[in-house]
Parts: structure tokens; sequence; C-alpha cells
């Protein structure tokens, strides 16, 4: 097991990695009453196509495959999950994004029980023609819901306004059309490339002991005996480097538009501490910007064309990079022109000196705010680790950041060429 | 100061009640990073007629009122307090509900220089009668996009469903119409009456060190000399029991119709630990019936009749007491049938004994881990020492809780002619 200490943090964290491959971490807070444990793969919604381990030919499957296999793995052929974990006071839950699929529990007692419940129904599925066929009906209503909503519709208006090829640009629950596709035998296919443990990672935070769990989770997997597997190749299109559209536009029965825009980014391609320190200075410059504190946030609400629900984000991964910025507005023209004035300006002459330092400061906070917080820690860490990244190292990272680097940033970011704005507008 | 206990937490609280009223209570988080303080008056949407201390006649004001000078509270005569708080890493925040207003900032250093940024943009109003009519094109918008949110009109349709008279039946933020009634001179009435330190709380959780910090607080206070105030008298118009309305309905452009359902406490009007006591044994008897452990629950979502995103909540106090249950279905009628078949038979056989201990020990746990965090504490703490109860005896109340009091609660709850059932259905 080795052992790595933070000592700013006064944290430490263990690490173990399992003969079959899969990785777990341990952060002790004996302190905490919660424990909160996370079990996820590497698999999400833009992992359409790729060879199984062992196949030569590439397949391309469904959209929205990996969003309904987390939704399938809670069906067991006995009984139910929710009440193997409520019999032990723990509630579960789970969630696919772009790039990982995450299982999870929250307990403040009966650690190992919980702990054993987690690793089991993850690994295995029940899957039958029958319980597929109904999930589609469930998934379906799923999807209706988000069609109905403004901010969802807007979001992914910019997703795809910015990419031309990218499965990124794909809603994560997939179409009512793609989701008919989907078989048993074709989640069986997903469940087998992605579900390994050398493709996992199980990250533990709270009153856990680090010698005793790593034994606990080595022996439920050998008793799985689980035959090693090679390396999983994922196939992602081309994709230019300018916007694939200025500007989406849909009509929803909204009173106020909703206005989102958004830049692609131009070489994403980074992990590891690369990563971190783009995602951060990315948020420093945005955080001079786009906070409630900031000049040009103050001068757009004064003139009454945004509201306090503006907001931003903004990820970088091997294969995407892109940030969402934006929320109602009475005019989204005048809003677009008077934010595209400011960018323009902010590429030539970078952001003020003193507010890069306070957004500096505010960000450092807002990490060590994260660190009281299990669930915070959990869904940070693992989405990092899976991008070679250490999310831990966050802290230096910001201490480290030089206002030069946030310029530099801003600049390369707000590439006219590769912005899009959509717009959610009202239909009468 | 007084100080107490609270053994099974492991925390301490610290008291003081200033000379001009000002309640001041700190949990001291010494092993936390974060900072949490809340600065609260005791006045929501529900205030709309009472007496000004020291006035004969009771005035009424118009709806949205409170949270209309929340809104207005941010406003300085010169600068941001947004930029105050930036300053010194802090993020600020506010949000007004049915009875109570609370302005905080989290923050992770310099916590003296935020709480008396705090104190003091709370304590200094700047009303213009410009900048009052420019506030009423930003709410005006505000209310509008939650006029567009089918969650949220299918929320105001219940409580409008159950109420007649009572003003919780009206909207947190007004309507168009009654805040273009607003004017400087009745925000200043509002704020002399509500924003009495007398009518006041002010708590603090995080790394706080007690006697410096109260001083700190009584300092800031003295200087400020606000003479004393008599009491407010509030008045609430009279209730019917039965739901004035068994059912609403409204059309919006969704495609999955909302369906939500809830019942009026026949008898509010608890306190103290009698109210810590209703809400805690209402949870529990919910949390057996519709939590995703329960039987009803999973019945309902094998047949596709509800999704992950049903919910319940419950809320009782002084004045008022309702549930809301329930979110999408793709067939209301049916749903509402298995319900009401179901808790007819709840309210004379009462809740399996097994599923009451599940979800009773769930509850603690629950609570357990909120104490973890900052946030959880604050919202709680404040809410109930409004109602005369102390959030910190949950545990206690939770564990001497008995099935016979969770099963006379649900029979007590689950009156049929305190039901209503809000519906917003597809308009196409």
């Amino acid at each position: 097991m080795r052992e790595t200490q933070y000592d700013q943090l006064q944290e430490k964290l263990y690490y173990e990695k399992l003969e079959n491959g899969l990785q777990i971490y341990i952060m002790p807070k004996p302190e905490f009453n919660q424990a909160f444990a996370t079990f996820s793969t590497k698999y999400g919604s833009i992992d359409r196509e790729f060879v199984v381990p062992g196949q030569n030919e590439p397949v391309i499957v469904p959209d929205g495959i990996a969003h309904f296999l987390e939704h399938k793995m809670f069906e067991e052929e006995e009984g139910d999950v929710f009440q193997d974990f409520a019999k032990y006071g723990a509630s579960a839950n789970a969630f696919t994004s772009f790039d990982m699929t995450t299982y999870l529990f929250s307990a403040t007692d009966h650690l190992k029980e919980n702990l054993e419940t987690l690793l089991d129904f993850v690994q295995r599925p029940y899957l039958t023609d029958e319980n597929v066929e109904k999930e589609k009906g469930i998934i379906g209503q799923e999807i209706q819901m988000y069609d109905d909503n403004p901010d969802w519709r807007s979001y992914f208006g910019v997703l795809q306004g910015l990419f031309k090829n990218h499965p990124i640009r794909i809603d994560i629950a997939g179409t009512i059309e793609s989701i008919a596709k989907i078989t048993k035998e074709t989640l069986m296919d997903c469940y087998k490339t992605f579900y390994h443990p050398s493709n996992m990672l199980l990250f533990l935070v709270g009153p856990f002991e680090p010698e005793e769990t790593v034994k606990l989770v080595a022996d439920n997997q050998a008793r799985k005996k689980i035959s090693p597997q090679g390396e999983i190749k994922r196939i992602f299109p081309e994709e230019p480097t300018e916007a694939a559209h200025p500007r989406m536009e849909v009509k929803l029965s909204v009173s106020i538009p909703r206005c989102l825009f958004g830049f692609k980014e131009v070489n994403p391609g980074v992990s590891g501490r690369d990563l971190l320190l783009r995602e951060l200075a990315t948020a420093v410059g945005f955080d001079t910007l786009f906070s409630r504190s900031a000049d040009l946030f103050n001068r757009l609400f004064n003139e009454g064309l945004i509201d306090k629900g503006f907001s931003w984000e903004y990820e970088v991964s091997e294969a995407y990079g892109f940030s969402v910025i934006g929320g109602n507005t009475k005019d989204p023209d005048r809003l677009m022109t008077i934010i595209n004035e400011e960018l323009a300006k902010v590429r030539q002459n970078g952001v003020a000196k003193e507010s890069f330092e306070t957004s500096r400061k505010k960000l450092i906070g807002k990490f060590l705010e994260g660190m009281d917080s299990p669930r915070y820690i959990a869904r940070n860490f693992t989405s990092y680790r899976f991008k070679d990244a250490d999310f831990f190292d966050s802290i230096k990272v910001l201490e480290e950041l030089t206002h030069e680097q946030v310029n530099q940033r801003m600049a390369e970011h707000f590439e006219p060429k590769a912005q899009t704005v959509s717009l959610v507008l009202p239909n009468s």
C-alpha cells in the first residue's frame, strides 16, 4: 500500500492496486460522521466507438447506452439494492457523465456491509430481454422530461453549436430512437469491456481504516476470480478547430430567453498536472469576469441584462474541452455585443492584476471549503484521477499560478472562431 | 455567555443575547476549514399583515415585499457588497422563505472582517425611488422565469389547493402586479419592524473563537446605538381545516405531466420539541412509504408510474403545516388511485414495524451526516430556533420515537378532506 501525505491539507491518501487491476484510494477522515464510497468506471456517454478487448474490429454502440446500463445495474434477480443499503442505514445513488459512471453510497455506520453491497451489485449485472424493454419506457420518459427543460436544452445547444463530430454533442441519455436499438447483448458487450476492474476505481473517504478496508476489498475481488483484460481502444472522430455553428436557436414556451455561449478548446489533449493548471487558470480568469463581484457582471446586472443565475463552467480532457457561460436575459443580442467587446479587450490586455489576486485567493478558499465535504472530495477525486491528475494538487497549482498564465489562457480560450451562442426563445 | 454541551454529538453551542435583543449562537468547529455565518430575520413572505411597533392599526403590505427587501439590501450607496466579501475571500448569498430571510457568507479566512461586512450591510439599507423602481424590472423577470418552471408551478398548485386564506398560498416573490405597489416607504416600514435586532439571530459555525467573536459583535452593535423595540404583532387569517380545492390543474408545454399532492395539517400550532417530534415522526413515516427502498415506491416505479425524481417534503409551524409529495408521471389518475388506496390502508394499519426501524435509523444517519456540513447545520439551526426548537435535539427525538407515534402521525396527517392534487399537464 502506498501512502501519500498532503502536508498543507493535513490529509493522507492510501493507494493499492489489486491483481485484477482495480485501483483503490482511501482518504481516512476519522473525525467525520459520514463515510462516502464511490465505485466508478471510466466509461461515459462519449464512449460510443471502441474495440472490445480480444476482438479486432471496432464497434459503434447506440447513443445513451452507458446511462442505460447504469439504470439496469440497480436491478437484481432477487430483492432490491436500495433495500440492501437501507437495511444498514445507507443511501445509494449513481450518475453517468460524458466520461464516467459512478455508483456510490453514503453512510454513518456498517461501512463493511455497505461496501460489500456496493462491490457486489455493480459486479453482478442482471439483464433479461423483458427488463431491457421495460427500461426503455422509463428512460424514454426521463429523456422527454429533459426535453422540456430550457436550461438543459440551451446547454446542449452550446455543445451542438461547438462540436461537429465529437460524441460530446450527444445527450448523455441518448434519444428515444437510439435507445430503441439497445439490446441485452450490446449492454453485455459494454459491461464486459468497461466494467472490468482494470477500468475501475474505488474511492473511499470518511472514517475508514485503510489496512482493514483494503483487505476486505481484496478478499471480495479474489472470490470473484476475474481474469485480466487488455487495454480498451477508444476511437474518437476528427474535430475541426472552429465551432460547428456560430448560433443555435430553439423555441420553447418560456417567458424570458435563455442565452448561453461557449468556446471550444482549440487544443485539448492535456492530462495530469497540465490539465489541472489549464482548468484552474481558466476558472480564475472566468471568476475575474463573471463572478458577482466582477465589474463586467455588475455592469450587466445593473443594466438588467442578466440575473443572479448567470453562471459558467469549463471542462477539458484528452479528447475535448469547452466552456458554457450565461443565463437568462431579456436581450440576448445586446448581452452578446457587450460581452464580446469585453472579451476582445481581455484577449488584448488581460485581466486586472488586482482581480486576478482576489479570484485566485477565492478559489483557494473554495477548494479548502470543499475539503470539509466528503461528497465534494469523492466527486472530484475520481474524475481527475481518470485524467491522470491529482485533485489534491489543486491548492499548489493555485498558489503557483501567475497573472501572466491567466492572461495567456484567456487570450487562447476566447477565440471568436471557436465560439457559439445558444438561445432558447419564447415561442409566441 | 451560556454554554450547552451535546454529548452524543460531541459539539458545544455558545449563546449570548445582546442588549439590543440580538441573539448570537456559535458552534465552534476548529477542525473545519470552512466558516459559515448566517444573519437572519424572522420575516418572510407570510408576514403581510402586522402592527408596526409603536402604532395601533395593523397594516397590509404588498405580496413579495420581504423578498424584494432582501434584493435591495445588497445595494450600497458606494461600491458593492459582493466586492467587499470577495476582497477577503468570502462568498455571500441570501434567501427568503415563507417565514425567514437569511443573509450569509462562507469563508476560510478573515472571519472578523467578513463578519463585520455581514453585520454592516444588513443593518444599512440604501433605498431610493430610482433604485426601487429599477428592482421591479429585475424581480419581474425572476417571477416570469419561475412561471415557466413546471416544478415551481405544481408546487404552488399544492399550496393554493390546500390553503384558502393563509398567505402561504402566495408565491414568495409576489406577482408583477403586487410588486408594482411597493414603494421606498413601505420597504422602510418593513425594514424598521422586522430588521430590528430583537427579531434577528446570528448563527456562526466553523473555526470561530466564541469569546472573541461575541465581543466583536457586541462592539459592532453598540456603535450603532439601536433603541429597544416592543413585540411585533403578526396577524393571520382564519383557515378552514379542509383543503380549499381537491384538484388544481394548469397546462404548460411539458411532455410528461407533473403530479404533486399534499395534505394540510389540520392542527398546526406546534412549536419547540413538539414541533421537532411532529416533523421527525412525519419524516420517518414518509420515508417508509416514499423512499427508494420502500415497497410502495418500488411498486409504482416498476409500473413506470413514477421516476427517480419522486420526492416529498413536510413543514409545520405555529401558523401552518403541509406536505408536498410527487413528481413526474405518465398517468396521474392511476398514480393517485394506487397511492390513495395505500394511504387509506396506512391510516388503518400503520406502517410495517421493520420499515419503521429502518427509516428511523436512516434518518439518524442522515442527521449525523449533516453534522459534517456547516451549510446544513446553519440552514436548519436558525429555522428551528425561530420556532423555539433546538435542531440538535433531533437525534434524541429520533431515538425516542416509537412505531406507535409514527402510526398515529400518519393516521392524523392523511386526512382525505385535507388533501389536494396539483397537476401540470401538456398543453397539446
